[in-house]
């Protein structure tokens, strides 16, 4: 039985604890937050132990961590766990900066712990599935990729001041789900990008509505759009157009019901919230992880990727500040 | 060039010229009408001479009719054609009567002209394909077929009085649809039915909402439902169940845009008019007609498939009346 | 916290069992299983305790029974459990026999129990939008119901020996939507059926493909079909037609991916596995069970709503036989 | 009547003729082409007069000329048409230079005749349907235009040689479409492009995948994809997401047909001839154009249209040698 800490028992952290409930051969043993409440409430839920992140990674019975804690407490959690030999589960971002996601690779490579970038959605079904066809050659050779991406409805500014802005915070889903389908590293980056939802969030000095072109060695070609708003729901879709085909994901919609009528045939809205769209994904993620720790695998996203899309972010940013292309050396 | 006269310049024959105008080889040449402006408005679009039915059915040069006039004109006109040497093209139904058309197809097959009933459905791209496919063996034996068939909106009371009823008039398409999709003949007939959209077409002595179940001699089921109503266009599908795979024929809506909104995702109604949604249907089936001609084929469905499917709405009205299922000999 | 009692630890105990680790206010608090494995194994799952029905019957402590048996100890558990005061949430059938559901709802009235007959489909997420906007009035007055359901595989022969037949154990689900979403007694069932798929099944004195036509004292219509056996899945769907439109619920398929080619557009089969089609139905299911314990409120499809389902099965088995339509008084 | 001139009687040549052939009120009074044979067989059809393109400018008794010759004609055969005052529909592109055009507009508007740019697109019923509901503010404002768009296959490297570039021949139509959809002008461009399909292609200067990105004043951001290339027909689909909600033109499949087996749910491919996938949009076109004349409106796209779509094609080509966004002044 594998001992799981959890470092952070908010929102996703309860997420990752009953994603743990289903697995067998590990469980929550311990979980950590800043406010004790939400601890002791996860425990009560899990019967796991509370206590303090330096217990839990100082514990020798606990044999890997989930740190779902804020992004500025990860770069020193990740440091002690790596030190204490502990397989990590982070979530994304690893850090805002590249630099510091840099120095974290060297300490966990040195450590040679296990190490997962929560990039949730390469575990959805459906993104997993297009994955798996295309490395199985079912459309032949990767030309052109494209991922539509809308969240419902924008976060608010005081958090986007925060945020890293649209590219760092939001987009940098879709550069890690372009290097999944492309297959190939990206080596240049034109991103542009307006504030047309809300004038406050441009006076923010971030951008609402945005598009970014990667294009890589080969001449394989991304196109990624975002918007902070849609009516519809959590608009998430990708489409991968290859020499011998396509393939596609669509949304997934509140439920399988269509109503006809003179204004034509309705379908329901995507399905609007995160954890929900994303459950099975979450799900998947934790049983990966947890299958690695139990048969030596290497996870997959690792910190390396997380790396990998912080710098497509970086670069986006910058080719929205000045207009040009930027090349990923 | 063949030369084709037309009896009946109303909304069918007009069709009729239409497709006409897109075949090589043929040429609506004469035609005729019991209202002499509408001869000579489908004259001046076609260059057709304006003629008598009983001059074109005299007429040498002419080697086939299209019958597109009121049923009960069909059997005179029918049997005139066929003692002329005529090939036919008959509008459904042949006639009302099963026996007059069992007359009719003594005097047609010993006349040995070519004819076709006009069961248009049989050559609607959807429906054709799909029958095309079973013959394929694509989904292996057939073992249930569904239709379902539903009316913009009723016609008048009026028209339902000397309609024959539900079953003779709106089921019989589907009645043929189900022998071309079983593969076998028809041999018990079970049929319901209510009044629900209209009182007065009840109290004029029929339905306007019914259902048919017919079985086969092998056991082969099929499943029939009609309204005389539909709020969201002319609804026209079929599946067919089979030992290997489904097929199934969707509507064909009016234009392929969708509408995404917090009310979730809305596709145009189904296409509203008899003549737009089976525009397709009736070039093919007026190509199939010439083809023969040209060809030496005997063109299908016959006078024959004119006959059973109008047996089966006998039967089908039979067990409306007297709630029990009726065996065709 | 309710403390609830599962008689039946096999697959359907353990979703149960599952369902209640995410309810509040509600936990397994024993279980039993005529095999004590079966019930170790859950116990260890959920921290239940393993007991004996008797037991767990005759334990004050104990507010609700879950039965999960096979069907012929239903009567046994139920009548114990009525009578020692439990809340009883059993699997559909509750009986074979109408006579027998009979004395049971005698039982169960007398001693005031709430009582939940398992018709799991009424909770599926589409199902039941469908049927609430039917109550809502979205579609105006129902006219005719539609219902498709097909098995990925038919059961060995030996199971549909004891089973009762394919009207009993099979299309029972489809005799209760349509009471569901007809909204309006049944009071006559025409039925047929074949044996299409396995020869075996007919020796064996039942069919594998059926169809069944209810109507209603208002003369609204419902058709429903059923096959033993359907490659691309487990087909579920239903659709009615109302006065002022039609909802209709898709079958949900294995993930959202479409793969384009040459053959066409493709999306993947529909969920194969009963459990896995149903399970957001399940959840919701003992959800709606446990709110009305807490609530007061009575549950809903009850056990005269496992005896209406039954005597129209009742009918259709007795329809095939003679080949007439059974009214119900 | 209208009298209508016909120059240049190739496979477009053929469609207009036809189209004209279903609208009241004008008809094809004279053919022309290089070949003589070619308009020999467009009058036998259409009862036209063959002339040469002199002839049928110089005749008084035709009001209009639709011009359907190669490219390197279109100058001259405008400018002698404007010259004699007919109405004029000219195939697009109007011509390879924009400086070239700009003359012709002169021209044009001295002249003061109607003038269409035969962009087919914007009649298709999908994408005008798209363009009207965004007009009447269905999806409130315009934020984001994602064009998809691909070839079934790509043209000879001989034709690519002298097509002026994916960018001038094919994606230009989806600048003209991101104009009619944007309801703004584009001001700056970025694109991209590799040679996947082909390397033939690369070698003669060209790209076969292509992308590109343009930008409102207002900050609008259109997103365009182009292959030479889909296995699964003629892909063209667009959409559009705005601050109310989003619309989207879904492909027009061969039929309507769909096969369910263990592969899952497999409907038609894409039509995969432009004629035909654009066959209610050529009719339409003509339509507008002839009801221009009669009505006195002005025919929309016209000739500035022409050269809006050219100039944003010059600066996509400019952008991708240089791999700098391009400002359109």
């Amino acid at each position: 039985m594998l001992n799981i800490g959890l470092l952070g028992c908010g929102r996703i952290g309860q997420v990752h604890a009953a994603s743990l409930q289903h697995i067998d051969g590990a469980h929550a043993a311990a979980v950590a937050d800043a406010f004790p409440a939400a601890a002791e409430a996860l425990a009560a839920k899990t019967g796991a132990k509370v206590m303090t992140s330096d217990a839990i990674i100082a514990d020798p019975s606990i044999q890997a961590v989930v740190i779902g804690t804020p992004t500025d407490t990860h770069f020193d959690l990740i440091e002690a766990s790596a030190r204490a030999g502990k397989a990590i589960f982070c979530e994304k971002p690893v850090d805002m900066s590249a630099d510091r996601i840099r120095t974290l690779i060297e300490i966990v490579e040195v450590a040679g712990v296990p190490f997962l970038t929560g990039f949730n959605r390469r575990f959805d079904p459906g993104f997993a599935t297009m994955q798996a066809r295309i490395a199985a050659g079912d459309i032949g050779d990767v030309e052109l990729v494209t991922i539509l991406s809308r969240d419902p409805s924008p976060p608010p500014v005081s958090y986007i001041k925060s945020s890293g802005g649209l590219f760092r915070d939001m987009m940098i889903h879709d550069f890690d789900m372009a290097r999944f389908l492309l297959g190939e590293e990206v080596v240049r980056v034109f991103a542009t990008g307006s504030a047309l939802i809300d004038p406050a969030i441009g006076a923010a000095g971030d951008v609402d509505t945005a598009v970014a072109v990667l294009t890589t060695a080969s001449g394989r070609i991304c196109q990624i759009s975002n918007s902070r708003r849609a009516t519809y729901g959590y608009d998430q879709r990708a489409e991968v157009h290859g020499s011998l085909g396509l393939l596609r994901a669509n949304n997934v919609t509140e439920n399988n019901v269509e109503f006809a009528s003179g204004a034509g045939f309705r379908t329901a809205p995507a399905q609007h919230f995160f954890l929900e769209r994303y459950a099975g994904a979450y799900r998947a993620e934790m049983l990966h992880f947890i299958g690695c720790l139990s048969s030596g695998k290497t996870p997959s996203p690792g910190i390396r990727d997380g790396l990998a899309a912080q710098r497509i972010a970086d670069a986006a940013a910058q080719s929205l500040e000045t207009g040009l292309a930027v090349d990923l050396d």
